[in-house]
């Protein structure tokens, strides 16, 4: 593929600007995520003022997160872990953000020594006020955040890099943009962000309303899964990825703690079956850290749950066979 | 039987007064029930001050709540429906404690007039400042709270009601009550009380230790169903009711609400058939309104859920047939 068809996706600001919420109807105590502001992109050819480059690019994520675990996902897919460095903030986040401060596990800022994630957008944008997220993808050359905007940083890792990556997996194929990005944008309203939507609506209409959008589509998905291994056809994808995450936290989390609980992932044979398919593949369950996404979730929203006890359940056997065919 | 066995039998307030608690850990932020402070029995012959007569008792219940679920079934077990009234509050609690106020579907007080449960509390002891709960047995006679010690109106109702109770329903057998006593103990411990210690912890080391003896019970009884229709052999008994009130509230409350989520009940193949079997039948099923239990426990208590929220789920299928056999 050619570096400036992957700038020219569909998938830039004008389409993931707003995540698919400005169309959403705007019910009494909705839940409506902030913008991500830092929208820099990666090319392989430099046009863009960050051009691809071993060793350039550094990646903030926390492991609970499901819109940093993307980028790890992909990241390892690509075998890029020698190419673009990572590292971990802590699980639980307080009024000052996502930082490098756990005991246990610690991992300190390799990059920057920082003790807070803040000093990265302080550092970029100088009085910055906005939303303090992972993942962020840090350029060390010029000491700034190039993107916080997760859907980009996958889509230019999984295409920009193709002189150092695995070239064998291609996550984005050009074939298959258009139904990706449609299927995307469904799970991301629905899903993805669904699971929000239904955790931190403050009125019944706005909870009712993700709730009921959410299990359509899982049942939708449900269905096609039942005839394809993954959700574009025998080809792992970038919907694949962002589905899988969401997942990954579903009964874990978001049965509980979100109230997304009509349905869990072990009662749908086939997303569950899909689900234990990709997790048992190092990219996928190897980096899954369900001790982070427990203690983040759960200890992380006091709005929602203010004695932050981290639950004991459920049992869920990711190792059990799974009886997903075809091609892996 | 005769009447003094009952008032005599170890149901009473010295094994009870403390509800197990007095003697469990207490752990940093358990949660400690309060104490029922009317303590009145009802005896056939009339000994103890309240004979039993047609007519002359009420129920204030609600719905929602387990402990007043377990007088509503053995009313309904026994049939005495024409012998002891009954009334419902309204699902949703406030700072006012139980009330008649709800619009739609709405009971009003049809013995005092209350619009407020705490009245009845007053009207028995002018100035009481304690906790004001269901289920009440009220004396219409004097006017005054026989009971709200919930584990001693069943008994009551089982056993003193015998000239006018279906007694072929004998739910507190004499050649049982040792071995009922003692399995009552630990499953009001440890599951009817054990998910309010989970919900009400405010403290990771009290919820580790409730949930741990809860899901501890939990398997130790799918065991014991796995050879026996009911607790107690091929028996429906008091100690049947008492745990079913908290199986009944378990998936669609207790999972969520009170994180107890290692398991749901429908995850227990033994537990979840002998449900369905007790469900399936009218003093059971026909008294199980999920409606207010879901209203009630979503939507009063702000320390745990501020949002109240009701969920939407779980999609529950208490009429799916059960495989349960043997003498109904």
């Amino acid at each position: 593929m050619t570096d400036t068809s992957a700038v020219a996706s569909p998938v830039d600001f004008e389409k993931y600007g707003d995540y698919g919420l400005k169309s959403a109807p705007a019910a009494e105590g909705a839940f409506v995520r902030p913008p991500y502001s830092f929208r820099g992109r990666i090319t392989a050819d430099g046009s863009s003022g960050h051009g691809a480059e071993p060793g350039r690019y550094h990646l903030y994520v926390s492991a609970a997160c499901p819109w940093a675990h993307r980028s790890i996902i992909v990241r390892a897919l690509k075998k890029l872990e020698d190419v673009v460095s990572l590292s971990f903030v802590d699980p639980i986040r307080d009024g000052r953000g996502w930082a490098f401060r756990e005991g246990p596990g610690h991992t300190a800022d390799p990059v920057n020594g920082f003790t807070l994630l803040r000093e990265a957008y302080e550092a970029s944008d100088p009085g910055y006020e906005g939303h303090v997220s992972v993942p962020v993808l840090w350029d060390r050359e010029n000491g700034h955040i190039v993107s916080n905007n997760f859907p980009d940083i996958t889509i230019d890792l999984s295409t920009q890099f193709e002189k150092w990556a695995d070239t064998g997996v291609d996550l984005y194929p050009e074939d298959l943009r258009t139904e990706i990005d449609a299927l995307n944008e469904r799970i991301y309203t629905s899903v993805n962000n669904g699971v929000y939507r239904c955790g931190f609506a403050t009125g019944q209409e706005a909870y009712d309303e993700a709730v009921t959008e959410l299990f359509a589509t899982l049942d939708d998905l449900e269905a096609r899964l039942a005839t394809r291994r993954y959700l574009l056809g025998d080809r792992l994808t970038e919907a694949d990825v962002r589905l899988w995450v969401t997942l990954a936290r579903f009964d874990a989390v978001y049965v509980t703690h979100f109230k997304a609980n009509v349905r869990r992932l072990v009662d749908y044979p086939h997303l569950w079956g899909y689900a234990r398919d990709l997790y048992q593949r190092p990219a996928f369950g190897g980096t899954t850290n369900f001790d982070h996404i427990k203690r983040h979730y759960y200890g992380t929203h006091p709005q929602i749950d203010p004695n932050r006890i981290v639950p004991a359940g459920p049992s869920t056997d990711w190792d059990a066979p799974h009886d997903r065919g075809g091609p892996a």
